[in-house]
């Protein structure tokens, strides 16, 4: 039985993408060769870059509008090093938001760069809402927020109107809901969410953001060569560069973002209103900021986890424990996860109230 | 038809692993999910990663040897700013030999942390050699080599007798031939060559080499925060990994490093003895210094080029088109490739001579 897969990350893709890419790795397009064994260098794999970049920016509304778009390795844990390393200027300043684990995972590898001002921070309150009253200096370098929050189960509604260059990870919300992308100066994604499997990284850069740190930055690190070197700067990681190109290329076909936002809303209420409805359940993220992508909530009474965990197990459902940060349960819906498997979850928690 | 895929990489994997990893994409061992959707946390792909780190330093005779083994992202471009990062003392000096575009590759990296000694080069001869007469400083922090060029078709036989740290990039014959793997304190490998495919790097580090520079190392730069992790520091290459893991398991298979080794003496022994036999065809690097992995060669007439390709493209072979650094062929032989596949390029070189 396939299962209904509300993993956190790495995390459910399109069926036809798993079966176009598990073909893809015994023929890759007729090639007579395994999409693992091609020469990144290969006419069809340049193409294939070529092709997931470009999409990459169409998907987001930033074709001809002056951006860059990349495909790197390293995860956006990778990126919380390359942002300052190329736009913090010597002796300058950043500003971050600190909305959780990985905002605070950027902070840390900003702070050995330069004066890292956390502007705000919702870590008092175990990170259950997102700070909106707080100030960017305006001195500084660049503007950093996490759009997303998986483990806490937040998400930002709106983005600060700044005069310094804003740079978000949108590492679990990308092609998830329609924003006005052109607001951004940088954005990066590990494409474990919504885009592909683990393994790469999309950046997208604006046009005039880079080279004005005066600092020297490692080859690999540094931005502006990967954009000249066309993603190609080493060998790419090339099966998560074509599988998440499929998925773009799935996304496409279904009209794009805004078709793709239509389900995730109908899917977060859905699920979002059982938890309010079900006596036995409680959402731990405040109400204005609960994330579209990963619902998190905990039983009211402990003592019925054992009996709720035996439903949604048998209802074929998987990945859907707490992270411990937090406890409980969590439900990422990101955008290849179903409307029909977020019903079964809620019919999982109607049978535990019927029955407990 | 299946290519004879002669590919310097990513290159050709063995078969089985194509067929194990295309039904692994649809459903990861009888779990109901596909590999690429699988958690990095769950117990499946905890399991796999335990068994990849621990399969790597086995057949590498280095279980039990205070090594640590562990799978990261980037490719062996990263490591050549890792290992300064990781390696080299503030005002320290490491020393480095320049055998061709990938060792210039991490001298260029070092260059930005301290006193890189290049103690010889082979530059001026298009690196057709590897320079054996050098001296090591006896106060570098480390010494790093490149054991196999692709681009140039050299590999090192012998290796330093030193009291520096020894640092290896095996990218591109690591798993191909019998070496004492003890003598070395760090050894670097990108998978895509005999390991598996582009988007993980192993690296083997040994015990009581880190935390002596006295550096600020960015986390995600951190051997250690890799070590102390298990290559989960961050969400790692799910597929790259587990694809690794089903190369490594075929090769225990074999019967480990000595099997495959014998394989590979035949092969580079195929292919070198017809480019010294027939009048066409001339090898490029120094005879001593060939590599079993990549062989260079140029026709004697160039005129005879498009017969030549005709020949070999009509015999199902793929990926023989020489790097532009030296032009003419390059024949890359790495593990999965059957001596039935230079048997069909020996047997095109003879017809070549028949017909030219």
């Amino acid at each position: 039985m396939k299962k209904h897969n509300f993993s956190a990350g790495p995390c459910i893709l399109p069926q036809e993408v798993f079966q176009q890419a598990s073909e893809a790795v015994l023929d890759f397009n007729g090639t007579g060769l395994s999409i693992l064994e091609i020469s990144h260098r290969s006419k069809e794999f340049v193409a294939v870059m070529k092709e997931a970049r470009a999409l990459a920016l169409d998907l987001l509304g930033l074709s001809g509008k002056g951006y860059h778009a990349v495909f790197l390795q390293g995860g956006a844990s990778m990126e919380f090093l390359r942002v300052p390393y190329n736009l913090m200027t010597v002796n300058g300043k950043a500003a971050y938001l600190d909305t959780g684990t990985w905002a605070s995972g950027a902070i840390k590898e900003a702070k050995a760069f330069g004066d890292t001002v956390v502007v705000a921070s919702s870590k008092p309150e175990n990170y259950n809402h997102i700070p909106k009253s707080f100030e960017i200096p305006t001195d500084a370098d660049y503007f950093h927020c996490t759009s997303n929050n998986t483990i806490y189960g937040t998400q930002m509604r709106q983005f600060p109107e700044t005069n310094v260059p804003l740079v978000c990870d949108m590492s679990s919300d990308i092609f998830s809901r329609t924003l006005d992308f052109s607001k951004f100066d940088l954005i990066y994604a590990g494409a474990q969410k919504n885009m592909g499997p683990a393994g790469t990284t999309l950046v997208v850069i604006k046009e005039g953001l880079l080279n004005k740190t005066g600092r020297s930055i490692p080859n690999i690190l540094n931005y502006q060569q990967h954009i000249d070197k066309e993603s190609m700067y080493n060998t790419p990681p090339v099966f998560a560069v074509y599988t998440s190109l499929l998925t773009l290329k799935w996304l496409q076909n279904l009209g794009g973002i805004p078709a793709i936002e239509k389900v995730n809303e109908a899917k977060a209420a859905l699920l979002y209103n059982e938890i309010d409805r079900n006596p036995l359940f409680k959402g731990t993220a405040a109400t204005e900021d609960r994330s579209k992508m990963n619902a998190t909530f905990l039983l009211e009474n402990e003592a019925h986890a054992a009996l709720f965990d035996n439903l949604w197990k048998n209802a074929g459902i998987s990945g859907l424990n707490g992270h411990r940060s937090v406890g409980g349960y969590r439900a990422s819906m990101y955008n290849a996860l179903p409307l029909e498997s977020v019903q079964v979850l809620v019919d999982a928690m109607k049978e535990l109230e019927r029955i407990a």
